[in-house]
């Protein structure tokens, strides 16, 4: 299975944002939204085998799974409805009891160490970074974990929590990418699996 | 430079369209705005040497250049903003003569094959085709012009003209990928120039 780990800094943890507003008001949402699309679209399909887990200002991870995603849709206003609908039940998440807000979609009140502990167990922690090996230097991982940052460089907990448990420091090519496109090209080299033929 | 094409087929020629439903009354507008996000966003940064035409209906083409572009933010409402306000001013286009609706934003009264014809001159035609070759095979052009379609196949017409103007058939990997996620896996393979090291 592939994960990706995408730590949102500004993100709203009440659904009281408007969806006009998501790369306003909202704390840039959109960055996260279009996360959530990389993660999972390929044309005319939903890849099943990837799971994304959005951290929201360190209360809350929102978690999709791709085996159970029904309502996913490929545009940002969507996917952030689908967000603030896990927001507005997250009276129901108890202590680390998830709630599952829509089929494949679950709100946990979890911050990122939390959350980070929740998942990685059995993956390889990949880290995108931009002192790290290039990406076709390193052996395609069984269970990547992929942690990345939004719009913000990873707060000082986050780097000495990865320092410690990042397995290997990646990165995607000579420029700085944004979340969303890092995705992309992650899943275009585990798909290509080292750019053998294909 | 690089110069990306995207067909859409159901793209809105009118601004009378609400932007609370880009993905929905506006024709798919939002896999557009995206393709636009990927051609031109790095992190913190945008490529100035890249053009974007979007060829609405095969009636109008919204060209975006990265020399001169302002006021492009990532989101897709945003990006459809300006699409819009383009369209506002389509009086303006008469004949071939395009008009600037924001800087670096242009309207042409084109469809499909004039806009080719405008663009293609001086550049290697690469069309994104799933019986192409793998792309790490391919010796990166300098120039190239990557020509999608939407969320549908290109037209017949459209398929007869790249039949005979194409001048390399490329797939980026075994998996078949929305045209935003292409865009950015084609930047990087050229960004990091056939995977040498960087």
């Amino acid at each position: 299975m592939r994960q990706f780990l995408v730590v949102g800094h500004d993100a709203p943890t009440d659904p009281d944002f408007s969806l006009d507003d998501i790369a306003g008001g909202a704390g840039r949402l959109d960055v996260l939204c279009r996360c959530v699309n990389s993660a999972f679209f390929l044309s005319h399909d939903l890849r099943e085998d990837v799971q994304v887990h959005l951290v929201l200002s360190d209360e809350y991870t929102v978690s999709f799974s791709g085996a159970d995603l029904r309502r996913l849709n490929p545009d940002e206003r969507s996917t952030a409805a689908l967000i603030r609908g896990a927001l507005e039940e997250k009276r129901e998440a108890i202590g680390h009891q998830p709630v599952e807000t829509s089929p494949g979609v679950s709100l946990y009140r979890m911050g990122f160490a939390d959350t980070f502990e929740r998942i990685a167990r059995d993956a390889t922690v990949v880290q995108l970074h931009e002192d790290g090996d290039p990406l076709p230097e390193v052996e395609p991982p069984e269970n990547p974990l992929f942690v990345l940052s939004d719009h913000h460089d990873f707060a000082d907990p986050e780097t000495d929590l990865l320092a410690d448990a990042t397995d290997r420091r990646v990165r995607v090519g000579p420029k700085r990418l944004h979340a969303d496109h890092t995705i992309t090209v992650a899943h275009n080299y585990l798909d290509t699996d080292g750019y053998e033929r294909y």
